[in-house]
């Protein structure tokens, strides 16, 4: 199974998920040693719609590990003349011309899809709408739980916060019901819970879940505590106590001692940082597996292409 | 000829014109190959203050597919600490010490002439103001109808749109006309024809010219049709039906089997997309070709330095 | 003594100082021989969250020369989505995985201080709020200095301008203090004087200093005139004088025949054009000398890490 473009989580198999778990532990290796050339005729763009330095450097940074060149921009929405009817199509079409794969940040949903359809190169979808989806991100957190719990069976994971706008979690979500006796929790205010679709995909394929308003009864018996971050301003007239979603030194006390505490950051005030030096905090570690991640993914496309 | 910088597409004999053609030639072949590390030593900034994406990574790919390094900018004005009085000519003086060369993308009409003044490194306009040029584009352009009608001379070209503030239209004009035997038809509504300053320039060449309100009786003769955006909004209240200005496939069965159609993009409405699967439309293969002609351009540059 | 972060401009010995000098002199000859690939696979980020354009590319143009890689931001601010409470600890903690130094310019006072207590990887701080500190600046004058006059012992310095918002004379004055029989003018109007902390310093350190409201009797014996900027807008509703503070010609008559006249640059109308070719105008070679010093910095830390 060969990919072309990284569109959707729901892409990747299981073996081809283990093939990309295996190329990110020799990506270790290799930036340990100080990176590769491998890929030094290879030139990669940052397409960004909507900015996000973290995510740019990320994928940026394994470009250059690699070896390779970077086209970049900051904010192209904003920047490009962009013109009545002007289409992402044509942007794609061209500047496929002068690079070898198109890192897409894109603010409507089914944006990386369009690009993917008329692309001469790979493109890798960073994002595209709030109810999109951001796979790479999803690998990065899936290949994070892997390496702190040394399997991908037999998990309970809570997701905790804003679960309805969260790509994140939409996209892990998919990534998680691929593997065996897995249970998902969603802990999240009845406004903002998880969006029906993704309910009805876990049902489809038989993943055990439950939703609820706080962590009660669920934090002291999970392996993964994913905490997204709340929209104070979108939920301040609701009269909503948000602090319950929030993990501090007394929430970690309740859970177990081998589970971990996972967040896509930035964080606001939902994890506290009492918690950073607890060895469950797993959100900093999370952030590097990024680089190692998205240079196996690069390596992956370029190889295969 | 030597040229030092690349300020207006005048500034280019045929002699000069045809070795540059040859060189976009042999960088095609380089590019095929990986490209080459002979300019490892080289930093280039993209000095924009306008923003655009597509010449910014067109040149930058450029410079990465010749091994070079680059420094760029997004969109300078908006984020230089721009002071009152502060002056182009002492950020172009600072920033000359830093790279190799400079492509200037200014708001001002003569932007570039005065970078050239006063900067250590070549200079090369990548449009100055829009009254002002845009060399590389015309260049591009240029190679663009060599490549796909195999000569220069003999031409018939109609340019479509608003051409009154079109640098590129300007800037292709002045090429053009250095070519024997070209007849050139400017197809606009009254309000955006092209500026008297360029039919003055055709007159005292002897080139053979003609204005036109719409396409009848020219399309059907031409080898090229150059189609540039009319912005909409600029004439809305003028009651003038712009849909005649558009090409669609009826206006392709029209065309000669061998002509070409050509557009700066992006478009918007003025090029129906039920046009791209003609071989004529060859707008993608210019924008392709941009990086081609924008390597020679550097490689020239850096070479004769 | 090493360093492992930059963050003010007392960090430095004289030794370290003298140290740093050499190493300058030595990338004064690698790039006049094209540069270094020593530092190949070392990845920068220059995380700006007020525009520069001028420092960002000086400091970018060094890492190339350098042979290494850059992560760019514009604005990190306005294109990050930043949100309520987001820390800068933490989008350090996130970016220092991706490279091997930090430039950081910051828009609050003690910035660059807060990233260095939690980065894994040097941090230099290149502009932390407008009474904080720009320690390359300082270095990158003081070698302009030493270069020009051949001594930074028994020199006369006068600072004209703006005094009390200057982050580059405040980190000046402190690196000046460190020699010996140096006497420091401070020129400004009353309202935008030096501040009292540097005063208080001076006094401490026994360094013979003056205040004045105007150049006369003081330009005729200074050994360097530091002119900075003044925000006419900031004074206009004062009534005051501000072109006493211009250099000019005339000004220039007064001045040494061995003196300098420095500006961190941009300008204004402060310095008269008309001064720009006398030998004494060092204005342009001080902005060359920052690639240098910058080169220097980022290698020795590099090196001593």
């Amino acid at each position: 199974m060969k990919l072309k473009h990284i569109v959707e989580s729901q892409q990747f198999t299981v073996p081809k998920i283990m093939e990309l778990f295996e190329r990110t532990n020799q990506m270790k290796k290799i930036v340990a040693r100080g990176g590769t050339r491998d890929y030094s005729n290879r030139v990669m763009a940052t397409l960004f719609y909507r900015p996000s330095t973290r995510t740019r450097f990320s994928f940026e940074a394994a470009m250059y590990r690699l070896g390779g060149k970077v086209l970049t921009t900051e904010q192209a929405k904003e920047f490009s003349s962009e013109v009545e009817g002007e289409m992402l199509e044509d942007t794609i079409r061209i500047i496929s011309n002068y690079c070898d794969a198109i890192i897409l940040r894109h603010h409507q949903e089914g944006g990386a899809k369009r690009a993917a359809a008329v692309s001469g190169v790979p493109i890798i979808n960073a994002g595209d709408g709030s109810g999109g989806q951001h796979p790479t991100q999803a690998l990065l957190d899936l290949y994070t739980i892997y390496n702190e719990c040394k399997t991908l069976d037999g998990l309970s994971v809570a997701f905790i916060g804003a679960l309805d706008d969260g790509r994140t979690v939409r996209s892990l979500a998919y990534l998680m019901s691929k593997f065996d006796r897995i249970k998902l929790y969603f802990i999240a205010p009845g406004d903002i819970q998880i969006k029906p679709d993704i309910l009805d995909y876990l049902k489809e394929n038989n993943i055990s879940y439950a939703l609820a308003k706080n962590m009660d009864d669920i934090i002291n018996r999970v392996d993964v505590a994913y905490q997204t971050r709340i929209d104070r301003n979108r939920l301040q007239d609701k009269n909503l106590d948000l602090s319950v979603y929030n993990i501090d030194t007394d929430v970690l006390q309740k859970m177990k001692y081998n589970s971990i505490i996972m967040h896509p950051l930035p964080r606001s005030v939902e994890i506290n940082t009492a918690v950073d030096t607890d060895p469950r905090a797993a959100y900093f570690r999370q952030a590097k597996n990024g680089l190692y991640v998205r240079m196996a993914v690069l390596s992956m496309l370029f190889d295969e292409a």
